[in-house]
């Protein structure tokens, strides 16, 4: 990719948003952002960003448009307007060469209507949900799963490159929220079978530090017994060991565990594990306990009689 | 330890046992085994080993004995005998200082019975189950998880270093087994998600290749990624891309999801994953795929129907 | 109700649209039919119906309309018609006092939706899903679940009556189709945990007939012990005593779990039993047995290696 | 049978085994009871029952003996006695015409061990597990499920009936166990999938008591919509509108559903509802509701945010 990008649209800054927009901003790129908060926006300004008074407006002149919303109606809202109302979405404002970037976390079809309308008009649009958290945006080191073009693809290192540190191409467009929700879904199963089976072990009196020890170099090694152990005090500063605070909560997981079975029911999937995993998240936030890291799911295994 | 060992009792030469006993006899121990089978005692004879008429005689002078049987009882019957029968096990006939080594794959309460009369005798016993399939016990390279006391662990070091790789103390007698159990549930877990994470990816049109790439190294990360991708023609030399030949057979697993299951009802604990994997196992063999390898779950998520 | 129905329109002519609109016909309304399918319409015109050129000129003068469509898409697209291809709607063109009834199993959303956007043009909509099968069609003794207002079921009850035995109110526009879900999921889990129930009675030696007997009348009890035993040879005239042919398809209960499931998503309710029955039907469709009657989900559990 | 029963012992006067041993007496039969409490001893000698030294000696002249114990492990130890400790068993000091009767719920292995020891003293043995709850057995209205031979289950017929409402002959010894946690597992499905249906349901605004009546009546009808709706206020006079006060205690279904993945280990089985079932059920017991009614699963899938 020759053409170098010198002008960015920024909208959505929210807890992933602002700080994945400050490193654009950090990087040296001329960034202008728009966000429903005057907050939101204000802080990046005092970073150097530009606002703009309406998320087309910050669009209309950029090179590349970057987009982080909570759901898949407010992405298609954004790109493709709404005709009824005569109100046009930013399919309709941006410059013929400007690269269309979505990296909400949102159901495939959303993301497959927005990139056929965009092919229509000409435009390169690519998903590119993230991982890695709040700490991963703020450090730049988000790992973005991307669905598009060859070319499209080619054309988002620079800026993908800027705000995180591993860029993965997972096929065309909604191919990066497919890939994206498979392997979260396969996350929160890994999180549930490595909790009940620790427990287990506590329960007939093994140590579940050892116990974790000898598993994460056998077969039943994942990341979450390499990273993120769910039983308190196994590991340091995870939030296991901080009483659930922090990381990635119970509520998100539950979002994203929608939008896996969301996938399997439109393709007609077989997920039991997931979807078990679904229940009991679902279960667990019902209970009170959506704001916790999802590793506290490891306290629905845990014997509170004791 | 200071002292050596020099006599070896090896009793139990099965498809795990038989290469475990070579290995013994090839690294200059003097080994005299048993089985109820001429034909696998034969094959040990031509090696070097020697021959005895029973179990009973091939322990009687031995420093270490070394057990490898199919399933809990025969372990019972063969260390405690049958008082009603007046039938002597192996704990009337060793002598005091023999260290007693079972590496059968057998439940934890077993274990712990014959542990507990094994102390009563002022006898150590060691519980040392093993992972790493046949493969592992021929190259010398299994892992063994043990359970009993500091001073039984260290004396086990040497002879269990010339069968295998990694050896962990999982905590007491009866620890060996739990952990494994914990391990091999964890691991179906790991096996029936991945299968079902893969195929609705392949279901929305990816490339199960690509998406497991991607999970590999992101927070779905697991063993069967990394080292028995359940997807055929994902990875090479693995029994998916063999028509799920070799390997750790289904059948094999629904014995181990058994045994935690057993472990997990004596526990009263709550394993929705396991006790789903094990379901799923079951129904997998009983429809005649007992003697694939259990990555060959994946085909109860693939459509037939295409 | 004292205004009695004189036209109807009957939009949806297949296996179970047909013999309901025969039996309109019987009872000696005048109907006006439609459907894609020329034969449809044909046999219909036979037994002394009226064919329309469209679902819209089937509709103009009637006093109740019925459709009887595969998914939510078709019926939003029938009653709504399409703004931009400048394609008119049920709803645009019915009477003022005419009664808009939609017995499609469909997701509950698009019911609502439908209901919605009749209101706002004065009409009165009701969701009215089915259950009984294609017998139950033929013979006129349909259960009828509809959601809608008290005036609108008030004036269903002629013509429901006239195709069904029972007929529920369920609440408002939408909670038809809620009900038949719900206890569609529920029948899913009766099925499958006494089909499991069963055979492990039958693997534990115990006749199946004997079994049934003592569970149906005991906290067992329901419905499929009733009438629907999934066992063969336990009940004569069942599907499971035929080979499981006719009944209730494996690939329609497949179909109603998924919009069991978009509902629990959409409501974020947590039903583990209904999401696990759901991926075993799944599985057994996509091994081929899509068209079997549902109560073949007996065989998942059956030992195929005896 | 002519023989009439004049003599009875009953052993273990527990909450179930108190008021069944009471109907005896009052029913005129002479009754001689023991057990480790002297204060269950006693409410029943007021009565007019005898007392015994020992379970040994209250069989010692018994037509019938009848017990009612905690687990397999009790009835193993009182029957067949502990040859090493020199204690002999019932089996070695009754009559050679009495009638043995074990009416606790325990495993179908102790069971068949008693009936198999029994045998071979040439003695009747019959494992008569009851349903029914404290409330049947103080209104003489249980259910029996009984195991053994034809002949035992005629001689059992008489105090059985006083007892008891309906009695039920499953197959040889054992099968009254085994029928008996079939059933219990199947009502546990029953529940739960019963309960998930309704919160679905309410969650997206139907009133669960219309549902109720619904699905009461149509494919999803089943025992617990019947007569122990887990939905408070739905019914009247049921644990749920009660606080979840009285009834089947959550403990016990725990322990029955393990008896029941014992079995389902033992025959190799595969029971995916009944396991997730258990799992729900450990999971509620370890969160402090052990001691409410089995229909407080209900409480697992409300939403405690609103």
């Amino acid at each position: 990719m020759t053409q170098t990008i010198t002008q960015v649209a920024f909208i959505g800054l929210g807890n992933m948003g602002g700080p994945m927009a400050a490193n654009l901003v950090k990087a040296g790129l001329k960034v202008t952002v728009f966000d429903l908060m005057p907050q939101a926006v204000a802080e990046l300004v005092k970073l150097g960003a530009n606002s703009a008074a309406s998320a087309n407006e910050a669009a209309a002149n950029a090179d590349v448009v970057i987009t982080m919303l909570p759901a898949g109606k407010h992405v298609r809202g954004l790109y493709l307007g709404n005709a009824q109302a005569d109100q046009q979405g930013l399919l309709d404002v941006v410059a013929s060469h400007c690269l269309l970037i979505d990296s909400s976390t949102i159901d495939a079809a959303s993301a497959q209507l927005v990139g056929q309308a965009a092919k229509a008009k000409g435009l390169e649009f690519i998903d590119a949900p993230v991982s890695g958290g709040t700490a991963g945006a703020a450090a730049g080191s988000l790992t973005f799963i991307c669905g598009g073009s060859d070319k499209a693809y080619a054309m988002a290192q620079e800026v993908l490159g800027i705000m995180g540190g591993n860029i993965f191409h997972a096929g065309d467009v909604g191919a990066g929220q497919i890939a994206k929700i498979c392997n979260n879904m396969l996350l929160s199963v890994l999180m549930v079978g490595t909790s009940e089976s620790l427990q287990m072990g506590i329960d007939n009196g093994l140590d579940p530090k050892v116990l974790s020890d000898i598993m994460k170099v056998s077969s039943g090694g994942n990341w979450t017994l390499e990273k993120y152990n769910p039983c308190p005090n196994v590991m340091d500063n995870v939030p296991s060991s901080k009483a659930y605070q922090g990381g990635f909560m119970v509520d998100l997981m539950v979002k994203d565990l929608g939008l896996s079975q969301e996938a399997a029911l439109a393709s007609n999937s077989s997920t039991p594990m997931g979807a078990l995993a679904r229940s009991l998240y679902v279960n667990h936030a019902r209970q009170g306990h959506g704001k916790l890291d999802f590793s506290s799911i490891f306290e629905q295994f845990a014997n509170k009689n004791k």
